[in-house]
């Protein structure tokens, strides 16, 4: 709102209401679909249904938000917001559905991402996990939360007790990361999982469920809720090397809890450590 | 019962009966268990509440099974059943909690498997994937269901549209398996997934949410219950050469699709073929 000294203060909790009511709307919009597939699988195959999903989840929140903030640019996966090439003002960045091709083969383990920047930091994260009906939601500074729950502060832990998410991909040979950087840290994680959605690993991150996540191939949209919902817990967000990520560019993505960062990065991913 | 001619008549359907209404009540006990981690989580570290649940879910099955099949012997992860060696007869093969890490860390992705076996051959399969409450069940030749919907047949698929369950682990060089055959299949590969609970992931196969398991390490309870469920539905089970699976032996694990299964394991996993 303009408070007639010619600055505009931003309505952040307004902002954070609807942004939780929007995203609980979509998801049963995606819940209500998955009875129609069961009618109209015969004819559309997989990749169309989906991309419909996808195109109209997307849709719905940039019809929302042009409406109820024209002023706020919006990046989206499918294409349908701004060319956003600079940081400056608000940016809503969209993932309307993270773990497409779970969503299409398990009807689960695939979420809502919408991340909120503002002049380049980000204020607002929220990841619906459509499916159990979980909505992670962070606003910078007041904590994070799984519906009403209070998310706690992550805690310190050391690598031998760390389960950590980590596509199989990563760990051969591959053009994103140098060969043999990757299988001592697999030998010496407690374990390694892989759920594959970039949203849901980074809640499990946020919530504890998992101690880190390692991917080396992510758009903006797919880690810039997560980034701010985890790093409100006191875990730690990087690329690979340990440089802070950058919202509008692909990037390898490392976030962990404290403490396993630090020691996974020096230890195992810097390219100079070995 | 006996039927006075001396030869016993096995009555399946009541034991059907009673393995569902059985990991029906040990589930409802593991879900009231972790309203009581809360209260007792400074005094138990995490591998002791686990342990705990774990030895009191089996004691719990083995009651129940002593007290209505005496003549049954069981196979159980925690070792309070029998010792056994042999095949003969009929075999209850029990794991109370497969996937201690995610149960521990996740407080969800584990589930109670349960396989019995007469004269060598799966007669019931059941799996329960506890905080979703759903309860995959299939007796031989009679079709597999999760709760009381029957699962359909499982479909052919080629390897560039597969998503497999596979660890990172076995991704990277292991004692288990010659180091060259793992990586052409994860670049081939649609996509890997990796859930941490062989209960769940085969049961996943069984319901067509993923379309392939393999794992380099599975003891006899964390197969016996899946391989039942994925056969009836059409599934392929085997070890990594293709082998039939050892109800009574430690293996390798690869199940999946038909079609799929013969082309990973011609093409992939057989050492001959490389």
């Amino acid at each position: 709102m303009d408070k007639g000294d010619g600055l505009v203060t931003i309505a952040w909790e307004e902002i954070y209401y609807n942004t939780q009511k929007w995203m609980r709307e979509a998801g049963e919009q995606i819940r209500a679909s998955f009875a129609d597939t069961l009618t109209i699988d015969y004819k559309l195959d997989a990749s169309d249904l989906v991309t419909n999903m996808d195109k109209q989840t997307e849709q719905f929140f940039i019809e929302k938000i042009n409406e109820t903030y024209p002023e706020h640019r919006i990046m989206g996966e499918e294409g349908y917001g701004d060319v956003v090439e600079t940081v400056n003002g608000t940016i809503w960045i969209i993932d309307p559905i993270d773990g497409t091709v779970n969503f299409v083969h398990m009807k689960r383990h695939f979420a809502i991402s919408i991340g909120i920047y503002h002049e380049g930091e980000g204020v607002i994260g929220m990841i619906y996990d459509v499916v159990n009906d979980e909505l992670y939601h962070a606003q910078k500074g007041k904590g994070a939360f799984v519906d009403d729950q209070k998310l706690p502060m992550l805690e310190e832990i050391k690598v031998d007790s760390a389960v950590v998410s980590m596509n199989a991909a990563w760990a051969i040979p591959n053009r994103l990361i140098e060969p043999q950087l990757i299988p001592p840290l697999v030998n010496d994680l407690r374990g390694t999982r892989s759920i594959g959605s970039a949203a849901i690993e980074m809640v499990y991150v946020a919530s504890g469920k998992i101690d880190g996540y390692l991917t080396l191939r992510l758009s903006p949209w797919d880690f810039a809720a997560g980034k701010i919902l985890i790093e409100e817990v006191g875990g730690k967000t990087s690329n690979v090397n340990g440089e802070p990520l950058n919202i509008l560019e692909k990037s390898t993505v490392f976030v962990a809890k404290p403490g396993l960062h630090e020691q996974i990065v020096n230890n195992y991913l810097k390219k100079e450590s070995k």
